[in-house]
């Protein structure tokens, strides 16, 4: 494949937006990511999102976001859950990889505040399986709930060993001007917290938002200079979407395959990441991510936290810049969000959440509760 | 970019299939074609669809359909409104064209039916723009009424003048197993059906179904027979989602540029298509289709009809297997039938609606009133 970059990113504070529309959070982040890569047009546009057919009651986001945008390119929605942002870039770099264009846009968005939270929760529903899961009345929160209490019981883990995870998350969000979350909580926060759905305190979940994220892709060999930030790997990989159907339901099978190829392509080890941005939509997916990513031994993934390592300072810094958990998770942008986030630390740009001379970052975008993985890996160019 | 091209097609019929799950009725279609093409699995799938999410409860319908046809492959939804298909199309050929993969499954798949008209009017009204059309009041079938009649104002047709397109594609579904209706129709029939929206009658209008289609892509040189049929041109195109924001109305601009630019990519001319699979969501869209891809000046579209054109003897040839009217519109599946039409004309399979000697056919696949567009131009190779 004709290797990419990424040379601008753009990204909207994640918040209840409710005085602007999807198109309008959309093309904030498209034309932040314009500016930054310095251009003003680009030859196609891949939308990441998982929802607007049901919450916003509009599908064909491509030719609308476009429009607003002022762009006359083709471009189409990408959907693969949660998964949706990871997955739109790796249109966009396939695009662009193939010659078919000299330059791609992606942008993931998603506005999930506008409607009822019983709505909000149906909706991320879909993102399990209809027909064997859902209609037995599990809700997404429900089926994480189920893996973290059956990981609790095999492993010997108390709630509270999860805490660094989220502690870590809100601490690096109170740096970050985008995130949802700017609000620094404590080891008895997060037991005290409410629950959710037995072992999952509030705490332990990421918050849903309304935001947009956005990258400018092109061929690598077509750019210098310090802005520009290669993709070293692209890896997606599926899995079951029903835990029940899973031979291993606590080993995101799926996560683990994709980050296999994922450092193959890159001619790297676990070892040279310099920062990890996983996808923490609760505690116990960050101990799993972990794992998958051969960063801790099964069942191991909590101690990382407990130790420190996951710090900006640690071995393998994860949520630099908030995570899913306080920077916030608009579901199909959250993948984008990861990737302008590990560009921003290879660009050196990230201030007190910085990791030191960080030359090569990981993002992992999860769809479903492990269903869909998309592993990307950056390196400074 | 790399040459591509089809070596399977698998479809099932369109119908109310209220005992099967969409993904059953996605891995009968992904099925047929892996068995059409000879082969087990394939590199990579991409899933057309539109309101899975909406009428199924159900999106990441990658890794659902992957895992249930028994692909443990990298799986996304691609979603353009009523031009999912095609678009899907486009990702799978960019991932093969790229060398990311060396062969790429895309199934357009959508189930309509277990819903009450009612929420499927509504699902489908996400099409078109949901803030300044749709909050009007307007639905999907409104905003093409609108269209017709203005059409019919400006260069002075009846309503009958639209028959020959209905009738047309009622008389070649006949003979397509495949096909949602199997009735012949007469002038009579379509002066004297429903009324939808004036001047839509119910015999302007496609019929939505339950419904699949499947494709397997390799790249051209990897392949040799007569079952090789070549993706001479891939091409798509965006306008905006809102009639009121178009400086011509009446003229599908998108897919003015969408068809010229698939002719240059292939080398060829209007003259020289053999077939012409259109978007027949409505007969006032056959007449638009015509004029925009250069069969037939502006405002003159039904001639081609009323002289008898468009059938399988005539100049071009459409609805050669019945286009959306009769074949039917599972909408996200529908651009992934029409390619499958057209595989099965260049092969000379069609019998009775073979058009004589085919060696190059087109398919365009719309989503939204002319939003999303999407041109493939396939030839004999």
């Amino acid at each position: 494949m004709r290797p990419v970059a990424i040379i601008g990113v753009g990204q909207t504070k994640i918040d209840e937006q409710w005085e602007r529309s999807i198109r309008q959070i959309a093309v904030e982040a498209i034309r932040a990511a314009l500016i930054d890569a310095g251009r003003e047009d680009a030859g196609t546009l891949f939308v990441g999102n998982m929802m607007s057919g049901i919450l916003n009651s509009q599908n064909n986001l491509g030719p609308l976001v476009a429009d607003w945008a002022g762009l006359k390119v083709p471009a189409v929605k990408v959907e693969a859950a949660c998964g949706s942002g990871g997955a739109a870039l790796r249109c966009g770099l396939m695009a662009v990889a193939s010659a078919e264009v000299d330059s791609a846009l992606v942008v993931g968005v998603e506005k999930m505040t506008d409607r009822h939270p019983h709505e909000v929760t149906a909706a991320l529903a879909t993102a399990a399986d209809a027909d064997y899961e859902v209609e037995m009345g599990v809700s997404f929160v429900g089926l994480n709930a189920l893996i973290m209490r059956r990981y609790m019981h095999e492993y010997g883990w108390k709630h509270a060993d999860f805490a660094p995870f989220a502690i870590n998350a809100h601490a690096n969000a109170m740096h970050n001007p985008f995130a949802r979350l700017h609000q620094k909580i404590t080891l008895e926060d997060f037991e005290k917290s409410a629950m959710i759905a037995t072992p999952i305190n509030l705490l332990d979940a990421s918050p849903i938002g309304d935001g947009a994220a956005a990258l400018y892709i092109v061929p690598a060999d077509t750019i210098k200079g310090k802005k520009r930030i290669l993709i070293s790997a692209s890896s997606a990989a599926t899995d079951t979407i029903a835990l029940h159907d899973r031979s291993e339901p606590l080993f995101l099978g799926a996560a683990s395959r994709s980050a296999k190829d994922a450092y193959q392509q890159a001619g790297i080890q676990p070892g040279d990441i310099d920062l990890f941005e996983l996808h923490d939509a609760f505690t116990i997916m960050s101990a799993l991510s972990l794992e998958a990513c051969g960063f801790a031994g099964r069942g191991q993934g909590p101690r990382l936290g407990l130790d420190g390592n996951i710090k900006i300072s640690g071995s393998i810094p994860v949520m630099t810049r908030g995570g899913l958990k306080a920077r916030g998770h608009p579901v199909g942008a959250t993948g984008v969000y990861q990737m302008a986030e590990v560009v921003q630390q290879l660009r050196g740009e990230c201030g007190e959440t910085q990791v030191a001379d960080a030359r090569i970052g990981m993002a992992q975008n999860i769809g479903g509760s492990g269903a869909t993985i998309v592993t990307h890996i950056l390196q400074r160019g």
